[in-house]
């Protein structure tokens, strides 16, 4: 079992002291429980990087427009596709979506940076606990694709999104970054969303039998729950020296176990950022 | 549901013609079948690379050493592990296993590239099925910590391997990579290894409750089953003209859904490469 013991690194809990680490209160209007019959998950919304997708989101989820859809499309490690199917959009009454792919860096935005070069972007980093990129020369940053990350399905057409959405479920598929409306994060539930019936691979997920799907028993917004019910979800803040101390310890290993020293880089993607949900 | 249709590339037999794909027949030695109360999951063994771990897995297997044993750390978005827990070592009677971390590099071992100057590795690319890298400056190949990837665990000396394993279940944790003897990937089954039960976070992924644990009902090895019961695995060819289109496909992506052309590259791990298992 001992593998793991070097693996203390991927726990800021563990591998430096609890202080450095700095909880961020997630506002009640930027928090989605989802209920499923594999149990639930919390999701964190984004609203500076997809206004327009958050809004519309958070009304469908007012509507109850999800209660009761299932995850219709699910390809193991890759994605999670839930909604009712309508993108094609001929017949939904819900209105479009422009594309929110990507944000005009301004000095707003704290940058808090991971890895230069990296394969898919000149630098990768945090905003506000979103892992990122951005690309300097064009002056853009923009939401990578990494596990739990949540985002607009869509046609063609940039300005398609509408109703139904997907969760990032395997290997990141950076290839869609700065193609989609990346809206939100899985914030606790994430061992669920694994849990989610996948479709057959050679049907491209498609699952046919609808009883065969995972379905949404509920999705409510934490400002809709009154507040004495209400459970409250804590993220880390990246902004912040105890953040950059557990990207340093992550990207320079000294532990004994490293036979092989690896090289001195970090995949975005692979820096733990689950959030707590308390009373 | 259209984003998904981008997304054919995934998939071989929808992105070229099926013909292109040349599908190996893994040995009956090398499979292992893997029945959880979950599910069932196949694994490819390889010996090239790691051939004393594969050796003595084979050993515990045909001893019914792991039948009953159960996945004990399990950490969501990295590994799940599993076995006796005997890794410490002092009650085992199970005998070590040497480092089997990389292979000198020789004209026998056809890599497939995939990627220069992949954030973790001079290069990227496969070998006879198995996401690798190699670094020619030093003359060496090694298999990657892709999703799906199954390693001994060890304590800090690399020569300490012995029963216990673990599955990569999240974002590769690329910095094991030549750290660990990674001796075989799942083939099948992968949505099956996503439902283990997972360990608290704060608990570094230890189950202390063994029943609420997944357990291994059994495993067996194709070639201890009689020829007329046993199932054949099938894996795609990586050394053929047919996996190279698919290569260049997925790294050029030349579909108009994509607003933003996503840059010319390829993650290993990011190459879907489940096999197929028929009567």
């Amino acid at each position: 079992m001992w593998v793991l013991i070097l693996l203390t690194g991927l726990f800021p809990s563990l591998s430096i002291a609890a202080d450095d680490i700095i909880w961020r209160e997630v506002e009640p209007e930027n928090v989605v429980f989802i209920d499923l019959f594999e149990g639930e998950i919390a999701v964190e919304l984004n609203p500076l990087f997809a206004p327009e997708t958050v809004e519309q989101f958070r009304r469908l989820v007012a509507e109850r427009f999800y209660d009761g859809l299932s995850f219709y499309r699910v390809i193991d490690g890759f994605v999670a596709q839930g909604g009712d199917g309508s993108d094609l959009g001929e017949l939904s009454l819900v209105p479009l979506i422009d594309a929110e792919f990507e944000l005009d860096l301004s000095g707003d935005i704290e940058f808090t940076r991971v890895q230069k070069n990296d394969l898919f972007a000149p630098e990768t980093g945090f905003v506000d606990g979103f892992a990122a990129a951005r690309d300097i020369s064009k002056n853009k940053v923009w939401l990578t694709h990494c596990p739990g990350v949540m985002a607009m399905a869509r046609n063609d057409d940039p300005d398609s999104s509408r109703t139904d959405f997907y969760i990032v479920i395997g290997q990141a598929p950076r290839y869609l970054d700065r193609n989609m409306n990346v809206f939100g994060r899985v914030i606790h539930g994430m061992e669920v969303v694994q849990k989610i019936q996948r479709g057959p691979a050679n049907e491209n997920g498609i699952i046919q039998d609808e009883a065969a799907s995972s379905r949404i028993r509920g999705m409510r917004l934490a400002s809709e729950i009154p507040e004495k019910e209400r459970l409250t979800a804590l993220v880390m803040e990246t902004n912040t020296k105890g953040f950059e101390k557990l990207l340093k310890n992550r990207r320079d290993r000294k532990q004994k176990f490293f036979h092989n020293k690896p090289p001195k880089v970090l995949d975005v993607c692979q820096v733990p950022m689950a959030g707590r949900i308390i009373k």
